[in-house]
């Protein structure tokens, strides 16, 4: 049960977003800058990132339905979320996205962790400081959304094709089109 | 020396909002909602929650400026914040405030700490779950802001005066009004 009286049928991230829209409202569109919109990093690659510090953080919902939008942004690839999840390294994604990856799991520790030898070799490896950023940022909003998503203990169905279904419908329509499901109107229009 | 080239002469998380002026439009608006628009918590008692969690994660920008901004809210009462950062339980604040901080201390170490109890014990001491899950987001986005402003390794000078006179300015007139000195007019309008 939830720590506070949430939406019902509203799982994760959603119920907290439907209980208080106001704060939804810049949390969506965060997230559809970081992850969505165009960017030298593709959205498979941004949503690896997320995914990635989520399971670091063990939010079951976040992980599980990052994820989901990564495996659709990469035909539908799920293996390839589930090894960078736990062995990026040996990983078939690129160079650049192992680095980065390197600087998200230094972030999610905090962000004193993140070394200047780490972002040297991102950067050797192509990464531009737009790109360090982005990934500086993605995964410190990824420390804000599970800590809220967690610490306020909403239901996390177990349910994988649910997600699937979402993440299907994220990668391709954004956060701020999909939020309009469930936020008020008056505050997504 | 910062990780990444920002604009010369913005301290902390200023550098990196006028570096990303597309992701610092949202982050300005959520702290604008969180911590300045009207609440039944006012606007000192939230700054106070975001010094803490600031203080907690080390991060000497963010619990400098938060903690200005609190003292200007609270009639310039730099010994209260001080005293709140260290050890609240004792300071002179009201029961329900010191249940919030204890959900916000465990919101900083992670989602899952936040326990029932805290929860049980802030709605004894009077506390709404609006303001509960305020105190949690506002928590876990301080998580956010924190890992940025370190993550990137900005400059924070040690200027308390330069904090001071910003904290009263932000007081005073909000997140996005303040933000257009450093943030292109295309953006903040």
């Amino acid at each position: 049960m939830a720590h506070i009286q949430l939406p019902e049928g509203l799982p994760g991230i959603r119920g907290a977003m439907a209980f208080r829209p106001e704060t939804a409202k810049p949390l969506n569109e965060l997230v559809e800058i970081l992850l969505h919109r165009p960017n030298s990093l593709t959205p498979g690659e941004r949503e690896l990132i997320a995914t990635y510090v989520s399971a670091e953080n063990d939010c079951y919902y976040c992980q599980t339905i990052h994820g989901a939008i990564a495996a659709a942004s990469l035909d539908g690839d799920e293996t390839l979320v589930k090894k960078v999840k736990v062995d990026f390294m040996n990983a078939a994604i690129s160079d650049k996205l192992k680095a980065l990856l390197v600087i998200a799991g230094q972030v999610q520790k905090g962000g004193k962790h993140v070394t200047a030898e780490a972002v040297a070799d991102a950067r050797a490896a192509g990464a531009t400081d737009i790109e360090i950023h982005d990934t500086v940022l993605i995964a410190a909003a990824f420390c804000m959304f599970n800590r809220y998503v967690d610490g306020l203990a909403t239901t996390q169905p177990r349910d994988e094709e649910m997600y699937r279904e979402r993440g299907k419908r994220v990668a391709r329509e954004g956060y701020i089109t999909v939020s309009k499901d469930y936020m008020p109107q008056a505050i997504t229009r």
